[in-house]
């Protein structure tokens, strides 16, 4: 068996950005693999018979699913920090996750998907009720940022930040003549979306707006509304 | 703030059940408040804005999800075992709770939510694929049962279990005539439904084969195919 932990993953996947970012803040030594998507290795399935990524092999296992793969970075190092002690601290970080991924994320795929101006009303009416909310679950945590919980980056930050980061990418050049209001109405958020997109574990690991913007419009057909 | 810990739940709901056993597993002693989920009372909203069931009020926080409360029930005592030491066993037991619910619990809400005869053959090949790849994972981890770790009780048992003895429950009833081999292609399978089943915790908090059967004819309209 190897010792060798082979990480792979894809420039463009917010879900591969997750554990990207969790392997740094913990330093874990990976081989990192760029697996195209758009043209997947037929050997890929071997390691990974869902044929997604991110994936990493580790003690000849090989584990998938980005939520799995940051819990497991913090299982690796607790000592990092990525989530505290505290269980019910742990639970609200693992439900505002949940909450943004049901909210924000599916909200944003399916404009992405339809991708229309008659939907942009319908999309940031839902971003509108559910940044409500979380700006509600931040000032639970703590009245300043920059992270979730203050000022302890934690795994809510590494699961959020590549959407939040992407979802930004987007706006700032798609819905550019769309009059959005970023965040303005939810004081916490703002703060905490400057803090997560500048963390360093983020922003290296992240592609760039123009990687992001051109791959969205290839592959959904899009263009500024 | 108050020590008691207050339980949201309803029998019908797999989710909470998963809650449920997981809690009973750790020994956490609950005030439990059944929620009818036909006429939810409207101070239900202010424990949980999402008004699902389940969710818990513990230490003055309110905390929904099931997953994230099983994750709580772990966390909130270790030594129960709920979840290995191991950070990459931890991992697999993540993964295939994440597994069986895109693959066999999605196919069954969809045939569920459109039940016909003549969507049965999709959700049969859909359950095939889905424990075909089960049935490996379990023997990865151990050549005989009960549990998904072989003898020791997880999460991955208090996940899975609330999906399958409902399931199992609609398949006897439901699809009486179909011709269902149950289990047989996969041993490994079939010994881990009949241990999780008959695990006290999750026997002890199901309401029965007819109550499940009862509330999905009304609620969905079925009949037996
Ligand atoms: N639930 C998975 C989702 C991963 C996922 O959807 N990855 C996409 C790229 S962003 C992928 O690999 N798609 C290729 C495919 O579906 O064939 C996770 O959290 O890791
Ligand atoms: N993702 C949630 C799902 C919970 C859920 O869907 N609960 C259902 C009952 S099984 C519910 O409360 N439905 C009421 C509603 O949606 O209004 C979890 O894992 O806890």
């Amino acid at each position: 068996m190897s010792d060798k932990i082979v990480f792979y993953t894809a420039k463009i996947c917010p879900f591969a950005h997750r554990a990207d970012i969790a392997f740094r803040e913990i330093g874990l030594d990976v081989e990192k693999v760029e697996i195209d998507l758009s043209n997947k290795p037929s050997w890929y399935k071997d390691v990974n018979p869902e044929t997604k990524v991110p994936a990493l092999t580790i003690q000849g296992k090989s584990i998938a699913e980005s939520l799995v793969l940051i819990e497991l970075a913090n299982d690796l190092k607790p000592e990092a920090g990525l989530l505290p002690s505290d269980p019910v601290t742990r639970a609200q970080i693992r439900f505002v996750i949940e909450y943004f991924s049901s909210k924000v994320t599916s909200a944003w795929y399916s404009f992405l998907r339809d991708f229309k101006k008659e939907n942009l009303k319908n999309y940031l009416d839902a971003l509108d009720a559910a940044y409500t909310r979380i700006n509600d679950l931040l000032l639970e945590q703590a009245s300043t940022g920059p992270y979730f919980l203050g000022s302890q980056f934690s795994l809510a930050d590494v699961a959020i930040a590549p959407f939040l980061i992407r979802q930004e990418a987007s706006r700032k050049e798609l819905f550019k003549d769309a009059q959005i209001e970023a965040f303005t109405k939810y004081p916490r958020v703002k703060e905490w979306v400057e803090g997560i997109t500048s963390r360093p574990s983020v922003k290296d690991s992240y592609p760039g707006d123009d990687y992001i913007n051109d791959s969205f419009k290839n592959k959904w057909g899009l263009s500024s509304l």
